[in-house]
């Protein structure tokens, strides 16, 4: 008999779970929608080629083969997509001549990296990204950047608890490589120093220090460090040209992002953050949820010039964020209202030799509506409807309709024609 | 540099398509939802040998490998998922303690056959999937299987043109084989007349007769050519005790799915449906879209008794039927309306220098909105936004808030104050 367990670092969810998950996912979804996205789902497969042209470790990769194939296999050159942004740039080059830019979209769909299981890492989650791209031909302004931080926030602020801190970092990489510059650092010094930075919150001051001048003993590392340090970017003097381009990208973004939230976004610039090595060329944004810090960034990413630069001879500036929004879920399930699901989509379920046209009735009225399965008794029934979460049990035969409220026990006769926008209302309150 | 196109058989929306398919995909959605059922997502992968013991041809399975893995691969068990049947018996396996039956599930996620690509078969699609079971200790109702194929009819009806005619056929499998087994077919002559059965309709009269003969040239084939021809189900005579069980069981199917929708569907039974060698052993389903006959059965299902007989000691009988959801997506993306869907969410796009305040208010008056990015004038941006599907734009400056009808070229000068509430009218329409 085969295994029946699920496999390790690929969760699943029971029913009140997922119904949590899905809700989640929507109201983020509502939110892109709201600011003009457009949805996109990619295949779950890429060519190899295309995933290993970002250099992420392919041992990660899960590689597919046809199993017991025989000689004809076309399919070896194909794997499971690691993120969403590579198929994003596969996208986008393929389908440029059909795409209108701005071309807005959202993506949630699982990712996938072979990493071995241990405590909190999956080896399948779902991502949440947002990212607005524009053609070769035009500038992307900083509006951009700022709009997508803006529809971030609304949408985490959405998910949320009421009242839940969280705070959203951003920094420009252009300001962080130009004060690097600046400290002395030279060509390869530049990308060790910026990774030095970007572990600054796991090592002591003394470390951080001891590693910054480990790469250029002659580094002015006092400045930098102070500067890096700044709680603001307009105070910030004596820079070079990218530093200063970047403090006044960094400054945009941040006033605009304040203007398109009514100043009701907890954002900070941070000069430490640089998302490690990755593709971005401007704003950077990290987000830390302040009751859960152990879960890292939940929201992050940034500007690109050059995505899809190991795809296609266009150069299609972009910017972006993805929500890791299977971790989060994890996190939102023990909070209210995600920890008290139903484990059903009825609301109400309905028993008797009438059952039948009751539930037609409601499930026209817009109430999701369950019929009683089997020959039990109406009590019976209804004590397993309410292990499901579900609060309203009717009985329907030929002496009328009995509206049974499970948790006060009360029990009410209520007229067919009046039903449904009774039931409406108990259920609106 | 790597090849940029998506890979054979692994198909990919362009926005306004993609729009489509998820509208198809929420309008199934709520109407299971209406039903009571919960959403399930099983992880992409099963362990191979969970996927096997359904006997798949093996050729067709992806399996996983890391690439470039090294010695510690534990993962070389595991492959993607080639429907969503296996996974639903492996995780109501799995989690039978934490589920409340009868657990009424749906379910849409893409499933994986290393088919060779060939013209209209996909080696990634969508199946969208609709279950019931019930725990081991108790039996589940034919209620169940009119439930279920009403909620399908209603789920078609929902997605499809308005007025567009489709037929759902109903057999039974007890009928079907007591059929066979009253012609004198015995022991595996009866899989083998079943199948020829199955493939009625791509052969001759003629061929038909053949096949059936040759598997036991005995065989009293007038009888039974005459009683699968039946259109009906009580005006059969004769039968055999397992044919007499199935024929009243169709007959109580036929009946209350006509009671669950008011005798709306077009429904009929068809003594020939065997849908193939699966897993069914009572009501079997199939559905015919008139107007693509090519696209074939557009959702079927069936009951089982013993759908995870492999993977546990239970045997938990349940009752499904899955929608093609890919396929019958492509044939109604050349249907209104979703022939004419727009390539975005927005309704509406803001320019001007007050546009971030105007976009606000109407994100928050339930219109999508999009934000004109970057230099072009007015004009320019109406032009792209009109390319993909807006209709109206809002210049917001100073001077007050300038409201243009696209199609008409209409201009009119709204006051901040009704403006969300006029653009929810107009949009009304």
């Amino acid at each position: 008999m085969p295994t029946k367990t699920n496999i390790s670092g690929f969760p699943e969810f029971l029913p009140a779970e997922q119904m949590a998950f899905d809700i989640i996912v929507a109201k983020i979804t509502a939110i892109y929608q709201s600011f003009g996205y457009v949805p996109l789902e990619t295949a779950a497969v890429e060519r190899i080629e295309t995933l290993t042209s970002k250099g992420i470790d392919s041992k990660e990769v899960y590689a597919l083969r046809r199993l017991n194939a025989q000689g004809d296999d076309g399919d070896k050159d194909i794997a499971l997509r690691f993120d969403l942004t590579v198929p994003l740039a596969r996208y986008v080059s393929q389908n440029y001549a059909n795409l209108i830019f701005p071309y807005r979209r959202y993506q949630v769909q699982p990712v996938f990296r072979g990493e071995r299981p241990q405590l909190g890492r999956y080896r399948q989650f779902h991502q949440f990204d947002l990212d607005v791209l524009t053609d070769g031909a035009n500038s992307l302004p900083l509006q951009a950047d700022a709009e997508i931080i803006a529809a971030a926030w609304q949408a985490l602020t959405a998910i949320l608890p009421e009242g839940t801190k969280f705070t959203m970092r951003v920094n420009n990489r252009k300001l962080l490589l130009g004060l690097v510059e600046g400290a002395g650092y030279e060509g390869e010094q530049i990308i060790q120093a910026v990774k030095v930075i970007d572990d600054r919150e796991k090592i002591s001051d003394e470390q951080f220090a001891q590693r910054l001048i480990e790469i250029r003993p002659s580094a002015d590392i006092n400045t930098l460090i102070s500067q890096i340090s700044s709680k603001g970017v307009t105070n910030l003097i004596g820079l070079n040209a990218a530093a200063q381009q970047g403090a006044e990208e960094l400054q945009t973004v941040l006033t605009t992002v304040a203007e398109l939230t009514n100043n009701a976004v907890n954002i900070l610039p941070d000069l430490t953050i640089a998302r490690g090595l990755d593709y971005y060329t401007g704003t950077v944004v990290e987000t830390r949820l302040e009751p859960a810090p152990e879960l890292g960034s939940i929201c992050s990413g940034g500007r690109y010039d050059n995505l899809t630069a190991s795809l296609s001879d266009r150069n299609l500036p972009g910017v972006g964020v993805s929500i890791g929004v299977s971790r989060l879920a994890a996190w939102l399930m023990s909070q209210p209202p995600y920890n008290a699901m139903a484990a059903t989509s009825a609301k109400v379920i309905v028993t008797g030799p009438n059952a039948a046209s009751i539930c037609q009735m409601l499930r026209a009225g817009g109430i999701p509506t369950e019929q009683a399965l089997g020959e039990k008794s109406a009590g019976q029934h209804f004590q397993t409807a309410q292990k499901r979460g579900i609060a309203y049990g009717i009985v329907a035969d030929d002496s009328g309709i009995q509206l049974r409220t499970f948790e006060t026990r009360a029990s009410e006769t209520v007229e067919a024609t009046k039903l449904v926008a009774h039931l409406q209302k108990i259920l609106a309150k």
